[in-house]
Formats: structure tokens, C-alpha cells, sequence
């Protein structure tokens, strides 16, 4: 053996994890990957029970350390968000073409179920306008609003509880993993394209039109718009365009002065109530200002008896519960994380879920029709200084109160009010700002983004969705199939070895070509990477004038490569056979353990001689020169020198 | 700036590809992994042309140097693959239900035009017996073959066009990256479970049985045989088990004696060639032996005009044709992959594509079905001493002769010699120990695997294919959602850093936590990515004892991020806030060159300070260590010290 073997450090290939071992890792890395369990470890029963309940209950978490300094942050934040709910509510109602109570039962029991299970402490929960229309645009062409409209409302509920179900069910089998295959370019493209129909769809309240398409598709929109110019009321208009000056110009204030955040909060009840009065003192109903409508005093009625199961409907209510869930999950859980960043604090995607699908499930059974954490509520929460979920609680409560008290003075708002609300909301949903990033500096995200936006705005909001998931998983795939190996040099004035490209002034090494896969190797890419290395032999041995740069050696850096399946080892052996057929020597440098694992268990190692193993790109180019000027024509290994 | 600052190297960032530099590199990369128009550099441009042609029909490269030495070898290779196409091709034609001289017509046209376009010397082309039963299970669907046997004749004709058109498409677009998809563990899973099909449909003609179903799966195969036992006639079953037992004792031959390949190249010939005699000499229709019945002489007949473009059965041979056509496409590069390896040869997928597709455009015009590299029929030319595609030309010149004089002598073949014929080819083709070694190297690869076994044997061809390749692209996104990103420690004796669960004697540095996520980091891990590191945070916190070994910097090892997205450049914003709010310095080491741009394009680098960029995690955690003992609060950068 040569010197240069002398005191070299081995990789480690004896050890080798059973299938138990390596299942309960990957499981384990698949599904728990934030360990929940570490906390339990020991621990006594007793008090492993009681934490694991505090895992299961987050309320228990911070309830006993709650206190009256708290409070009063949380009743302050409570009460702006509810005066936020309540117009929202109606609005986004009327978004989803139900009558608009429906708005404002989702604010009274989910808030409370949200405030058990919830893990974050900013979320304030609500209908939203997104999923408002989709499941209108979805539930619509089973059932039309107009014909029967209990049924259509019913389909809502059942929608609901299956969305309720399928999220318990992704938090339960911690699948948080599915939310992430929504990318932040889709989510940006898909409520940038949302947005702009929604104010599309406001038109009809604006310009106080009486009928108009349940399509929601710019084409569709502009046509009903434009085919009916006589029902146009310059009095809708001239009211709506004032209350939107006004809300947009509160919007512009908060951004100018953070600190009063709160008018542009209570701005849109305000219009509600300045709407209402006018209404009421005109009579808007006869003067071209259409309003809202009866609203029935009480609570939420139960609705459990009222899902449809009809397998008739199945399919529908299916498809709408589990797009419209997965979309809500994602909203929510990004809104979520992103408030919970600012206060340097976590949330837990499956958790989260665990407390959507409690929520949704609760409300289905008690008239609300799909809930999750809307941004702009959840917004104003965080500004109000909201401590923990006990702000969702206080504007339960004041929902509460509305319902039971206040709800008919609300019949008098008038269509046009509600339409400004919902504009101005809408605005801040259009990130053409994101969207200029996105083009800077990732051309694939951008068309990823403008798929789902040309998508919802032109065809409909679940094609827009599917067509930029299925770009970010064909992306995914491409990643998979087409990694970038790279040819590495040795940096003059350093010992290490890199990319030749981003290092136009490494040296290579004469006689050693030294490649890095940088990627797992398996089947969607083990043809490439073949492909790749064997062009870089061939323009080697093209490149090289006589003896002496000859190529003699192939050292792979396997470093990057985290895993392999067996057509990759298979593309090994091949590899391996080619390149011996050619006299050229194939050595691994640094190899991972679940790679070094497979490749023993295959008997590759036996096959190109643990010896060739190294422990670093370096110290395999070291081992090659040393070996290449000993015994010139390389061999079986460098037992040999 | 501190010592450590003086003449370190740094990492280059200025540097930016232009998009049409970057976008030509990745298509490039996408399309044309081999770089075929290296060649034609700085050629004259007659030179260029001619070697373009070359680059497409590579008969003219090797046809100028083709010489009479070599003519001998090709002919001998082609008359003893003649010898094979003929019982093969009657026996595949059965498979599908088609009239016996339909097996024939494949072995005389398609193997002209692949001698022209194909780049493997090896291969023969010729029908298959999978791709036979998948077209008769899925044409079958639409017209039975007994109800309307000529239209079930054109639609055979018309997939096989559809199938070069989609081929052909394939090569010229280069997406050979499709067939990357289909894995060897799916191919593996696949063959046998058809082979064990083709097997069981074996036993109608071994039982002399005349009425059987058309369903593949075992379960009706199976009641269909025990169903009709009065059928069951004996003189057919003691004729096939004879053949049957000469067969695969000459195939047992082989595997003992591999000069003695051509005996068992040539026995099905002589079983045909007996059978046919005997159930001449003794009237076998008449005697429980049923006989293929009358061949017509002649040449393939025209059948340009019989293509059935017809909208009613169009989805079902745009189906047939394109799921046939991915198997055959996969079946016969990778034949023609290993036999090149053989001799030291590469083949191009792409080329290999291109002339499949004219050879099944053509074939489909002159009255054959579907026509690929066969395994069996290879391995018999490699055996031969084949020398280039002429051995083809060979085959199908005796094919021609066989046509025009002998076609009808075949009549009297008994069918059971057909079954006999089929069952040892097949055999074969249960890859039994590969399954074992799958099953020992990689668990999800069997499962792969034997869902396509299953999938085939116990519902349909076509469902056992989709499941597989759907469950092997599951897994990629899986590879891709969930990469293992580890934690790394000093090597005690070396400088390297590598990961602490693969060497569990690796020490880490006190306040200075090293990670290397080592995977390309976007939309679908990013969220996983962050919450692994931040769990190694949370743990470090918590093990730390005091003041000096609190953590104060995260070094992030970007050497195995070959690219990032969007989504994952936010991560990394988030977690260097999340950090930053924590007193934590994010350092980066050693960034890709496509990972640099993104993060100066979006302004991260100047978020964590280019100082804080080094080449090696070694001169990181170095950089860390120097700035901690300097000034013990960290803070900015380096350039306080």
C-alpha cells in the first residue's frame, strides 16, 4: 500500500442502518419534521399527558398565563376586527351569492373553536373573498342561487364540512407536506388574478345593474357589463365612487402613518352606517340605490341536519370542499407564519390545519359556510395589538351582539357601499410590485405566477390554480430530471476544488477529471448524468495531446449527492464498466451515508474497491496523482504502488 | 477588516449571466445534453452539411467503411434472426388476434428503414410481445376482432402511425427526457407481470381450447381456463409440453454453453418446422391439434389507404398508440443501451427516437403493427457477431423470400408449438433475482416494482403502468419535498466539516452551528428546509450551557444548492431575520453560480454582507470563530473587528 495511504481517514462503509432504522428515519423526516415528541421524552406519565394535551389543545398553552395586561390588548384588537367582520362578512356573502347573514354567522362560532385549537397568536379567522367565489363559481354550475336557493345554501354547509374534514385529516396524517406544493408564485399570481375579478364583479354594484353572469371570466364580465348599458344608475355610481375615495384615501394614510392604522380599520363601517343612513333618508331602494335587504335577528341556526349527502351532488360539493380548502389552507397558513415572523415566533403547519378543519367543521354544522384566516383581518388584528387568540373570542362576541341585537339596521346598506369595501380590500391583493420581482429574478416563477393569473382572469379560478400547480410540479420534476453537474477545478492558491465554470481560473488536474452530480441520482436523471460525465471523458481525451495528460481517473464528489435509487447505481456500474473499458478508474469522493449504504448493499464498493472511496474530493486527486506517477498504467487499485 | 480578512479569496457575485445567457444554458441543458452540433464547429460549410446529414441518418456513417469482412458477419447474424422472426412474428401476431402473416410483415419494411435512421449496431428490430397484447387489450375495448376483422386490422395500422408520429415528435423535440420517467424498477415490475399474463393466455393454445376471453387478468384468465375443462383436449397438451421441454433445455444450453447460442436461435424454427410436419402427417385440425390455417404469399400490401382517422375510434388509437409507443420507445433504447455497452458504443436516445418513429410511420403504411428493438431477437444478433444494422437488411431479405415462396408451408404450424415458442421466450423476461436485489437495495424501488407487477397481472396493462409511474413520480417529488439536509461537524485529524450522523466522532464548534441543506432549495422543501434548521437552533439553544458556548453564528454549506427559487429566496430572507432577531449571524458558504445571481438579484447578499460570503465552510466557521474572540457581541460583519 502507498505512503499516501498511510494515515488517510476511511470512509465509514461497514455500518449499515436495518430497513427498521432507515423506515422509522425517512417516516420520521416525512412526516414529523419538527419532532413534535422531544419535548415528551422524560418525562413522567402524568406530565407527559398533560403536555401532549397542551400539543394537541394550544389553548391550555397560554390560558393560565393569561392576564388582565393582556386582556385589554386583546378586547382593544377584538372590537376593531369585529367592526371589520361585519361589512366584510356581508360583502364576501355577497361574493358567494348567499343572503347576507350568511356573512356574518362565520364570525360568531369559528372565531371560538380557532381560539382552542389555534397555534397562532394573530390570525383573526373569517370568510374570505377568493374562496367566497370559487365556491360560488363551483357550487353554481350544480345548482343555481336563484332556483333554489336553500339547496345552493345547503351545498355551501356540506362544502364546508368537507373542507373541515379533509384539512383535520392533512393535519392529522401530517401532511402539511401538500400545502407546500402550492408555491409562492401561484399563491401571488392566483390572488392577484382573483382580485382583479372580484373588482370586475363589483362593477355590478358600482354601476347598480340588476342583472349579470355567474361567469366569472373577464370576457363573460365585460360582455354583461357592456350588453346592458340602460340599466346602468349614475346614482350607484356617483355613491360609490365618493365612499371608495374615501376608503382608499384611509388606505393611503395607513401607509403613510402606521400609527393610524385604525381608521382605516373602522372606515368600512363607517361607509356601512353613512350608506345605511342614506339610504334609509332617500329611500335608495326607488332612487337607483339598491340595498342589502331584510337580515333575520338571532344566532346562528344549526345546520347539521341540513348537509346533502345526495351522491348527486357528491362530486360537487366534493371538489369544492377540498379546492377551496387547500386554497384556504394556504392563505391562512402563510398569513400565519408571516405575523408570526414579526413577533419572532412559530407556527405549526399541521397543527394549524388540525385547528382549520376543527373550525370548519364546527361551522358547517352551524350555518357558516367555509372560514379561514383572512390577511386583511388578520392585519388589522396584529396592528391593534392583539396579545394572544383571545381577541377572536371578544369579536365573536361582539358578532354575538350584532346578531342578536343590531342585524336589521344593516338591511338598509346599500350594494354600492359594500362594493367599495370589497374594491378596496381587493387592491392590496394585486402585488404587481412581487410580481416585477418575480420577473427579476426568476423568469420560471414569473410564467408560474402569470399562468395562474391569465388563468383565473380569463378561463376560471380553479383551471388558473391547476395549470400553475401543474408548472410548479412539471418545474419540480425538471429540477429532478435535469440537476447541474459540474466539471470542478483546483483553485489556484486554495487546496479545494470548484466548478470551473463559476471559477474560470480553477486548474484542472492532468489525467483526473473530477465531476460533481451535485443532485440524488436515480431514475429521472441517471440517463443525464451518465450522458454528462461521459462527454466530459470524451472531450478529455479529445483535449489531451500525448501521454502524459492522458485521462487515467474519474473522481466523482458525491457530497451532493443525498440519496440514490437503484437505477442510479445501476447507471454507476454501467459508468464504471465503460470507463474500465477505457482504462480510466472510477473513484468516489464523499460519500453520503444512505448512498454509501445502498451502494455497499449493491455491491458497487466491492466492484471499484473501498480503496477508491475517499473521504474528500482532495484527498481522491491526491491518491490518483500519487498512484498515476508511482505505477503509470493504472490498475486495480493503489494497493498496487 | 480583520486579519483572517487579508488575502482570503472570495467568492465571485458580481458576475451576472444575462437571462438569454442563462435561459440558452438551462435549454440547452434540457435539449441537448449531448451537444450534437460540437462537431460541426468550425467547419467548412459543405463539411458541415455533410456531417449534419451523417448526424441524421447515421447509415451513411458507417455505410462508406463498410466492408466484405464485415458483410459476413451481418449475414450470418441475419439469417439466424430470420430464422427467429418467423415463428416469433406468427406467435406475437396471435397475441394481438391478428391474421398469422400480419407477424410477418414487420420483419421486412421496419428493419430497411432502421438500418437507414437507427445508431445501434445490435439491435433487431421486429414486433413485441407486450406492446402485441397491450394493442389487442386496448383496440379490443372498441371493436371486437371477430365481429369486424378488417376494421380491427386498420385500427392496429392507424396506432402504429400514431405511434411513429408521437415518436418521431419525441425525437425531433428531444424530449427523450420522457422516457426517463419509465424506471427500471417500473420496466422490471412490468415485464414480468406481462410475461406472467402472456404466460397464462399460453394456456388456451397448450389446452387445445377454442374459446377464451380477452381480459388479461389473472382472475379471468383463470375462469375461463377451469370454466371449460370438456375442452380440454390432451393430444395438444402432450405436443406442447414436449416442445415446451426442448425448448427450454436448448435455452438451458445457452446459459451453460453460450458458443451454442444458435441452437437455441434456431430451435423454434425446427418446432415450428416438426410441429408443422406432424400435424401434417396425422391431419391434426382433425385430432384435438389445432393449426395457425392459411398464410397468403406475397409482399406487405399497401395500407396507406386503410388508416382509420375516424373520430369515434380515434381516442382509442391516439391511446393505443402513444402508451404503446413509450413501451416499445423504452424497451428498445434500453436493448439497444446495454448491447452498445457492451462493445464500448453509445447510443443517442433522441436519434434512436427519431428512427423508431419512421419505421413504425413507414411500417404503418405498408401493413404492419407496431415494430421495436425486441429483446430476444437482439440478444440473438449481438450472439450472432453482428457488425452493424446491415444484419438487419440480411433479416429482412430472407423475411422477403419467405413471403414471396414458403408463407404458405407455415399453415400447418400447430398453434400449441406457437404457445411453446411464446412461454420460453417469456420466461425469460421474470426477472426474479433482480426483483430480490431490488428488494435488498431499495424498498420503495421494490414497491415500485411490484406495483406494476401487480397492477398487470391482476387488472390491466395499461392500469399497472400508470400506477407505477405514478407512484415513481410521487417519489421524486417526495425526493424533492423532502431532501436531507444535515448538520455539520469537524472531522478531529482533518480539516473537512461533514455530517455529524455520518461520522458520529466529528466535533462541533462551540457557537457556530454548520448546516448544509444540500439540495436545490425551492417552493416545495423551502418550508421544510427552515423548519429543520431552526429545530437544530432550538436544540443548540437548549444544550448550551453558558455564556461561551451560546450560539452566535449559523453557517449554511450551499455546495449541494444547485438552484433556488423564488419561494427559497424568501426562506432565506425569513431565516436571516428570524435569526437576526435572535443575535444570530447567517453566513453562506461556497454558492453555486446560479444561486449567487438569484440571491444579488433580489438583494439577499446585500442583506447579509458579502463578507459574510466565503468559499469553504472551513473558512466560515474560521471567519466566525476569529470575529466571536475579537468582539464578543456579534454584530455587523467582519470589518468591525
Amino acid at each position: 500500500m502507498g505512503t499516501h495511504e498511510g494515515n488517510r481517514r476511511r470512509v465509514e462503509l461497514s455500518k449499515r442502518r436495518t430497513f427498521g432504522e432507515s423506515l422509522k428515519a425517512s417516516l420520521k423526516d416525512i412526516f414529523f419534521p419538527d419532532d413534535p415528541f422531544r419535548q415528551l421524552l422524560g418525562q413522567p406519565p402524568w406530565s407527559r399527558a398533560w403536555r401532549a394535551l397542551k400539543y394537541v389543545v394550544p389553548f391550555l398553552e397560554w390560558a393560565p398565563n393569561y392576564t388582565l395586561h393582556k386582556l385589554r390588548y386583546d378586547v382593544l384588537a377584538g372590537i376593531t376586527i369585529a367592526g371589520l367582520a361585519i361589512p366584510q362578512g356581508i360583502s364576501y356573502a355577497r361574493l358567494a351569492d348567499l343572503p347576507p347573514i350568511y356573512g356574518l354567522y362565520p364570525s360568531f362560532v369559528p372565531p371560538l373553536v380557532y381560539a382552542l385549537f389555534g397555534s397562532s397568536k394573530d390570525l383573526a379567522v373569517g370568510p374570505v373573498a377568493a374562496a367566497s367565489l370559487l365556491l360560488a363559481s363551483i357550487i353554481g354550475e350544480a345548482v343555481q342561487p336563484e332556483e333554489n336557493p336553500s339547496l345552493y345554501l345547503h351545498l355551501f354547509f356540506t362544502a364546508a364540512f368537507f373542507t373541515g374534514v379533509f384539512q383535520l385529516a392533512l393535519g392529522l396524517f401530517r401532511l402539511g407536506i401538500l400545502v407546500d406544493f402550492l408555491s409562492r408564485s401561484t399563491i401571488v399570481g392566483f390572488m392577484g388574478g382573483t382580485a382583479c375579478i372580484i373588482i370586475l364583479q363589483q362593477l355590478k354594484g358600482m354601476l347598480g345593474l340588476r342583472h349579470f353572469t355567474t361567469s366569472t371570466d373577464l370576457i363573460s364580465v365585460m360582455r354583461a357589463i357592456f350588453n346592458q348599458t340602460h340599466e346602468w344608475r349614475w346614482q350607484s355610481s356617483v355613491l360609490g365612487v365618493g365612499f371608495l375615495c374615501f376608503l382608499l384615501s384611509t388606505r393611503y394614510l395607513k401607509t403613510k402613518k402606521p400609527k393610524l392604522f385604525w381608521v382605516s380599520a373602522i372606515s368600512p363601517l363607517l361607509v356601512v352606517i353613512i350608506g345605511g343612513a342614506i339610504a334609509y333618508a332617500v329611500h335608495g331602494e326607488n332612487e337607483g340605490i339598491p340595498t342589502v335587504g331584510p337580515l333575520k335577528k338571532g344566532l346562528n341556526p344549526l345546520s347539521i341536519g341540513t348537509l346533502n349527502f345526495e351522491p348527486r351532488y357528491l362530486t360537487t360539493t366534493l371538489r369544492a370542499g377540498v379546492i377551496s380548502g387547500t386554497l384556504a389552507l394556504a392563505e391562512g397558513i402563510a398569513v400565519g407564519r408571516s405575523f408570526a415572523m414579526f413577533k419572532n415566533d412559530q407556527i405549526d403547519g399541521n397543527k394549524e390545519m388540525v385547528a382549520f378543519g376543527m373550525m370548519n367543521i364546527a361551522g358547517s354544522m352551524t350555518s357558516c359556510y367555509l372560514t379561514t384566516g383572512p390577511f386583511s383581518k388578520s392585519a388589522v388584528n396584529y396592528s391593534a395589538g392583539c396579545r394572544t387568540a383571545m381577541s377572536n373570542v371578544v369579536m365573536s362576541a361582539c358578532v354575538m351582539m350584532v346578531l342578536l341585537l343590531l342585524a336589521p339596521l344593516f338591511q338598509y346598506t346599500p350594494l354600492v357601499a359594500l362594493s367599495a369595501i370589497i374594491i378596496t380590500a381587493m387592491v392590496g391583493l394585486i402585488e404587481y410590485e412581487e410580481v416585477y420581482r418575480l420577473f427579476k429574478v426568476d423568469k420560471f416563477d414569473f410564467c408560474t405566477c402569470m399562468a395562474a393569473f391569465i388563468g383565473v382572469v380569463f378561463f376560471s379560478m380553479d383551471i388558473g390554480l391547476a395549470v400553475s400547480v401543474g408548472i410548479s410540479v412539471l418545474r419540480a420534476l425538471l429540477y429532478v430530471a435535469r440537476p447541474v453537474p459540474c466539471k470542478l477545478g483546483r483553485l489556484p492558491g486554495a487546496a479545494a476544488f470548484r466548478d470551473v465554470e463559476q471559477y474560470p481560473d480553477s486548474q484542472p488536474v492532468p489525467g483526473v477529471l473530477a465531476v460533481q452530480p451535485s443532485s440524488p441520482i436515480y431514475f429521472a436523471n441517471s440517463g443525464y448524468i451518465r450522458q454528462r460525465i461521459l462527454r466530459w471523458v470524451e472531450e478529455e481525451a479529445e483535449g489531451s495531446r500525448g501521454k502524459e495528460d492522458e485521462l487515467h481517473y474519474v473522481v466523482l464528489d458525491m457530497g451532493g449527492v443525498s440519496s440514490i435509487d437503484k437505477t442510479g447505481i445501476e447507471m454507476l456500474q454501467e459508468l464504471q464498466a465503460t470507463l474500465d473499458r477505457r482504462e480510466i478508474k472510477l473513484a468516489m469522493a464523499n460519500p453520503r451515508i444512505e448512498v454509501a449504504e445502498k451502494m455497499v448493499a449493491s455491491n458497487f464498493i466491492g466492484r471499484i474497491g473501498s480503496d477508491w472511496v475517499f473521504l474528500s474530493v482532495e484527498e481522491a486527486v491526491e491518491a490518483c496523482r500519487f498512484v498515476m506517477h508511482e505505477t503509470p498504467p493504472p490498475a486495480d487499485g493503489p494497493q498496487r504502488s
